[in-house]
């Protein structure tokens, strides 16, 4: 079909010109516009609809483990931000500051978010008295803007879309089970709702979020062979808690600080989403957050073709999220549309599918094309939309194992990395200037110490030190 | 009960002092807290559930009439803040400016939206082309700022949440039906879900939004007798889309600019619920958005009453949002605690209610009791939270009513007002200068000329020539 084809080759082949792929697709797939200001980004409606899904599946999980909603003002006064010293240091360079409300010159800057520690903060110092009012596990979704350079649509953005917890306990131990709670819920999100294969691990010191004890991570893989944070939860301690004077009074009478965490997810997992099942036909999307998970294409325009695609639609959308192009568009056009956008399935109908009670489906994932009775259509359907995010999940599973490698020495370590690119398990001796040299060299960052640790060998990949840790390295989104 | 009457004593009585009564209400049923930041509020989990309430069951109408959510910059660069001339006007007052982005002076100032018609405008200008992309119906869900000197929780504050919709259509019919459509949306919503009686009408020209050809808007009337504007949606016909250049190709090939809308409500509207439906013992909530329908309170601590409880509270949580309180506080307190919190159905359940297999259900709305075989619970407490909620929309529509008046001249225009303040009714000649010495003389403004029209008399309440429409009058939130 000479359309098909048009449509197609309008994108890089990622092999070519990965990060050309990325932006192409983005913008055919209807995802993302650009707007006026710099490094903001528009979320369309096909967008928005994933995050959308994203956010409700997510905030189930969250519900179900004691987490209430909340919604923190965006505004936060300069001598706010700076009360906890690590925190400030962090962020300060990246905020954007209102200095003017109305026609006049405000008395304090006040910073747009760029995170909400010291809102949350400030209230649980106003509202936590008692053991009683323990835990408080709170999350909100909403934007936050850190002030960036280089952008890309929903990798890196100057706003962006989150949803961070903010959660207060009464000792060390519980703080640090619901930050390794949270991690669990991040990846067992990843796997069973996005398809994507995940590392758990924590960050090493350099890498740890400011203000934070332990930083924990999911790391993920992309096509490419660079590696996307894609989700992290972490402990505070008592920090915060001193700096903000945040204290209850325990059942013994006695006053306490309490312990903290904060967690993590944004837009970017749509980024992950696409760099982990995209091919050079478009989008794939896991079916559990595709906002149209079957699409009707009637292969003509017959009136009788038409009604039983209308049929089959209104039958459908009692099971799953199905949308009919009923449109005097070509079939072909509408074929590789929908590929662009990455619809799990295709629903074929034309006229001998009518006269034999069939249709054919084809899958967006492996091509393949079956004929079912449409009988049968309400039973399969599900059943294939599983059997899709299975495959998915097992096809990116192989393919982050098959880029995952082992290096013994620096120069295994860039002679990997420069040919290969992707995760490189090496060994650690735990000490920054390692770390620092290891990037200056190669440009990879260490992504985490995984909780499953191997033993690779004694000694640092680096200064040939006995070695503490294995970690995880690659270049980074 | 002592604890009883004490806790409920620490609110102001409303017919004393309604603003205090107010600022009670919403700090003791914890709906928000203060934020450092003077004029924004932080929403607390109770407050937060009851807009993600309204939020689900508003965003189900806008889906099912064809609308899709999107994200657009909260940031406005100044220059396309100014493209349309009125709007800049009516809103460059009270926006806060950003002027530094990490430690860099920006060359161009950019202000935190107040609201979003230049973004979706300058969007729709780049997708718009053809009449094949008409009509665009998008809405988001986000929060806006406008730097207001006096600020209340809910009703009048520095940032708010809002739902915003923008649209484009080939023709200025369609774009009039739209707006009506969604005006019906609104006063359907305020009545099946809110339980709260609206009048609908359009704005005069002097209270029309900035740039707007036409405001249609929903009145309703508070406790104290005062109008909260709790909807509006506007018509903008071709002015916006002049001024951003937003045109597509009809069938005939002609170059033609869209008509266009936008409308929206607020957290304004948990403000509304609270002033229309509360009471001296606090909140009184209706059913369908409120967090907890039920409340199960053991009147004892007995471990077979206490298992009773939570055997129901398992088997209501299939047919409703339930909570069990087992807390060691006394029941006493816990009956206070909800109503306060205006949960619509406490339940009852002690030792002797074990024994006979009943238990007692108590109704917010009036303080009737009834006792309920247990075996009829989940057929019972559905019906009771419907009969509740036509209870709750009866009293609050007499109410109304009962404070709606009519007055022939500005004598029984003032008295009117002073001594029972409320909605007035009353023949106006269509001329701003009345409009003007209306509200010069008592405080009141136009809220709208209703689509329901009466002819009260032939002259204007106010310069006695001929009048035009009869007009809500009213003192505002």
């Amino acid at each position: 079909m000479a359309t098909d084809k048009k449509f197609v080759e309008s994108i890089t082949d990622m092999e070519k010109d990965f990060p050309q792929w990325y932006t192409d697709v983005v913008k055919k797939a209807d995802l993302t516009a650009y707007s006026s200001l710099k490094g903001c980004m528009i979320i369309r409606p096909y967008g928005y609809a994933i995050w959308e899904l994203i956010q409700k599946q997510m905030d189930e999980k969250f519900k179900e483990t004691g987490h209430e909603n909340v919604y923190m003002p965006m505004f936060i006064p300069e001598s706010l931000l700076q009360k906890e010293k690590d925190h400030i240091e962090g962020f300060a360079p990246e905020v954007a500051w209102v200095t003017q409300g109305g026609d006049k010159q405000l008395e304090e800057r006040i910073c747009v978010r760029p995170t909400s520690e010291t809102l949350f903060c400030e209230h649980y110092a106003n509202i936590i008295h008692s053991y009683r009012d323990l835990p408080k596990l709170y999350n909100q979704w909403c934007s936050v803007v850190r002030w960036e350079k280089t952008t890309r649509p929903f990798l890196r953005t100057t706003e962006f879309l989150w949803q961070e917890g903010h959660t207060a306990h009464a000792t060390a131990e519980e703080s640090l089970e619901e930050t390794l709670k949270i991690l669990d819920i991040y990846a067992n999100f990843c796997r069973d709702i996005l398809a994507m294969p995940v590392i758990e691990g924590e960050k090493t010191e350099k890498e740890r979020f400011a203000g934070a004890e332990h930083t924990f991570t999911i790391e993920s893989l992309m096509h490419d062979g660079k590696a996307l944070q894609s989700g992290t939860s972490h402990n505070f301690g008592d920090g915060f808690a001193k700096a903000f004077g945040i204290q209850y009074t325990d059942k013994d009478n006695q006053l306490q600080y309490v312990h903290q965490t904060s967690w993590g997810v944004t837009t970017r997992l749509i980024g992950a989403i696409i760099m982990v099942h995209g091919d050079n036909s478009g989008l794939v999307l896991p079916p559990r957050i595709a906002p149209i998970q079957v699409i009707i294409v009637p292969i003509t325009q017959q009136d009788d073709v038409l009604e039983k695609a209308n049929e089959l639609k209104t039958n459908l959308s009692k099971i799953c999220r199905v949308k009919l192009d009923d449109s005097d568009k070509t079939a072909g056009w509408k074929f590789s549309e929908y590929e662009m956008k990455g619809v799990p399935v295709r629903l074929e109908i034309g006229p001998k599918d009518l006269d034999n009670n069939q249709v054919v489906l084809a899958r967006r994932d492996n091509g393949e094309k079956i004929t079912v009775s449409m009988d049968e259509l309400t039973e399969k359907i599900p059943a294939l939309l599983d059997e899709i995010h299975e495959n998915l999940l097992k096809q990116a599973t192989e393919r982050q194992n098959h880029k995952t490698y082992v290096a013994h020495n620096m120069d295994e370590f860039e002679k990997t990395l420069n040919e290969t690119p992707g995760f490189i398990k090496a060994m650690w001796c735990g000490d920054k200037a390692c770390e620092e040299a290891i990037k200056e060299k190669s440009g990879a960052t260490s992504r985490c110490i995984p909780f499953e640790q191997e033993n690779l060998s004694d000694v640092c990949v680096c200064c040939g030190k006995p070695a503490k840790h294995m970690v995880y390295w690659g270049r980074a989104y």
